[in-house]
């Protein structure tokens, strides 16, 4: 039995890794067009920054050690093309640009995800910065130590935590985001206290520009002036792009593999695609939101970890089900921590559902605790029948462990009336009284009648 | 309508104040043999350790806003009995003796719970501390401060938040816990791990008697003298009496109100007592456990707040259940959070379940985060439907966080298969990308097969 895996980040890694456990017979392969596998690239906005020094902290598992249990780790080798009657891939050595054809008996997709480069930006510049690999991201840091100011383009996750890291290394902002307010995975009432923070706690380092994109970039040899499509024109040392990501998904498709709507591939519960044998996971891979039961595409190294899991069990000859996400996602600014899980209210709305919502501010412990900070949680809940459909929550306090609470009730599809009965933990360092998750509840329901 | 509430620290006073917002014009009035109303009992270790330095901090609401909402406050005034027949109660005045009746249309029991003083100990004596009501409180910080060395009888929650205080303060302590650990509401497995960071985490300052009570104490004009049963004898300055609490409930059961087989007050899920227009809500109530259906006594802060919430919707003619309590607590020992949810595997198999349990201990953060810790978590199911039963986490790590998360799920009867599905938020200053929740239930669910 030879299994092919296609990508060794997080998914492909892993998938890599418990396949091998559970068929120590078997022949397990990596094969990567990048120069590493199974790495942390959620880590490098904070190596960037300098929350530790060394990069090869981010290797989870280096190739030696996978080679070691068995695994052969194939770096720097492209793989150009699936021919699945066949059941070959065809493989181009990035180094040698030989071609080479590779047997398989099953076949897993993990090609991730890779960022979207907007057509205005000269891809052969040397001072744009994308983030996706770990190559990218020491490329990113060496720039970052030469630069005074950088620009930012697209304002989400992946974008506040490089501001994080370049202000805390002193450098100056420029964030440019298409929406009203960065983080447009929140809902506005939420995502506009985010950008007051970033503004308020970035030592006067940080200007943010909402609702423009970037029109022009003109280089030479000693400056990048940039203007944008309402005219405003500034000069930067270098340029990061954060605009967003899409699935790698050309060599699945064109081998016949379905995509779904939203431009992953298409996989059913076991990580199979339509072609018999052929596995697809990790960000390349569309999911199924729990909440809403409809198809989406959420690229996150938390769900591609679940789904290596999934896919590794069911290579192996197992059962098991991955079934899907529900929107949770956190991220920090500083001290402010800033969470979601399931639907945002406009998410819901958008999907037809008639919500009804809460937003409460409210300390995080008891009043008298030295330590004491405010959270701003936002519920969300299905107005016919009374269903949580999603959380939000930022602060400088706990706000995230309130977010991971309402998240396994969204699994049981839990009611704001239920949600009242849940008996939190509670001492005066962890929450006040009644915790702000229940008081936001208690609001939620008599808002419902 | 005349409305009487007998105590006013947490139920007694949500009660209060909500019916008074209900029914402005009902007649509503305390009536307790405190001095003080509405105040943070769980807060009082804080303040004896010096967390913050004014009492009054823990007073969440004085008594002059209760009269200014309308709310009338009677300090100082023990209800002696309940006289059903008459709807009337009998209030003697602790500063003048005098003997008042007071006829009430509904009356709702809010006495709280108290100390159990053990029978050696000499009830006069001006060095024995019990830690009860604020002015207790406010006795043993005075009593600290003049102390060298404090002896703690009982090792449960409020003796080791008390420890952490004291040796903030400097103080040698000797705690003597009848357990083979202390906190013995957690499994053995847990709390062995707690006493050793205790012991660690103590400038060596505290000693632990495991295993053993106090036989005698000697007390002359300069020293007190402790013998323990198994005749360990010791000098020390004050003593902590904080080896448990029992319900207040001598006029409730003088006046032929329903105890349940914990001793507590027996109320249903709308807080009546058996006898008609009497409501009994806080630590004098008896509780349902949701996790196991049975009668339970608990006291805590936030669930005496609930029942006070849904104990007044009722008193004021609307209609509200509270369903009951999950055995969910938190309490921290330094940097060290302690906390459970559900049951505990001995709980849950003097209940007669069969169990399975996993302990597991993982890094709460990305490994390369500068501030990861650890931590332990223990989780618990039915070995026959794979119901989740409860967890119990350590660590210096967002050990409650994962606890709290459990809960929600414990509220609909979640299995470990379907814990396994949670979609926790994940970035790297958060957690791990597999949460050590994951972990453990994927763990738990190949053991249960």
């Amino acid at each position: 039995m030879k299994i092919i895996i296609i990508g060794g980040v997080a998914a492909g890694a892993k998938t890599a890794a418990k396949t091998k456990r559970s068929l120590p017979d078997a022949e397990v392969h990596i094969y990567t067009k990048d120069n590493y596998v199974s790495y942390s690239a959620c880590g490098m906005p904070y190596y960037i920054a300098g929350d530790f020094q060394d990069w090869k902290q981010l290797i989870i598992r280096p190739a030696e050690e996978f080679e070691k249990s068995g695994v052969h780790v194939h770096t720097r080798k492209l793989v150009t093309k699936i021919l699945p009657s066949d059941k070959k891939i065809m493989v181009k050595n990035l180094d040698t640009e030989d071609i080479q054809f590779v047997e398989y008996d099953k076949l897993v997709i993990a090609t991730g995800a890779e960022p979207v480069i907007p057509d205005y930006i000269n891809k052969n510049s040397h001072n744009i910065y994308p983030l996706r690999t770990l190559d990218n991201g020491i490329a990113l840091k060496k720039g970052m130590n030469r630069a005074n100011h950088i620009t930012i383009i697209g304002g989400g996750y992946i974008a506040i935590e490089l501001v994080e890291g370049f202000v805390k290394n002193n450098k100056k902002v420029t964030l440019i985001e298409r929406s009203q307010f960065v983080l447009s995975m929140l809902d506005e009432d939420i995502s506009t206290l985010v950008q007051d923070y970033i503004l308020e706690n970035s030592e006067g380092l940080v200007k943010i520009i909402n609702n423009d994109t970037v029109k022009e970039i003109n280089e030479d040899n000693s400056s990048i002036n940039i203007t944008t499509e309402k005219g405003e024109i500034f000069q930067t040392d270098m340029i990061v792009v954060a605009s967003g990501v899409k699935p790698v998904v050309d060599i699945a498709s064109d081998a016949g593999i379905t995509l779904g709507n939203t431009g992953a591939i298409k996989v059913n519960s076991r990580m199979e695609t339509n072609i018999k044998d052929i596995y697809a996971c990790g960000d390349c891979a569309e999911k199924i939101n729990m909440v809403s039961n409809t198809p989406v595409w959420v690229p996150l190294g938390s769900t591609a970890n679940k789904e290596g899991r999934v896919c590794a069990i069911n290579v192996s000859g197992g059962v098991e089900d991955f079934e899907g996400i529900m929107g949770s996602a956190v991220l920090r600014y500083r001290d402010l921590n800033i969470s979601r899980t399931g639907l945002t209210e406009k998410e819901a709305l958008k999907l037809g559902y008639d919500t009804a919502s809460v937003i409460i501010t409210k300390r995080d412990k008891a009043g008298y605790m030295p330590e004491v900070k405010n959270i701003t949680l936002k519920l969300v809940a299905d107005k016919r029948t009374h269903r949580i459909m999603g959380a939000q929550a930022i602060g400088c306090g706990d706000a995230d462990k309130r977010v991971n609470t309402v998240s396994v009730g969204l699994l049981r599809g839990i009611t704001v009336e239920e949600l009242i009965d849940v008996d939190l933990t509670y001492a005066p360092p962890f929450s006040t009284s009644i915790d702000i998750l229940i008081s936001a509840a208690q609001i939620l329901k008599s808002k419902l009648g």
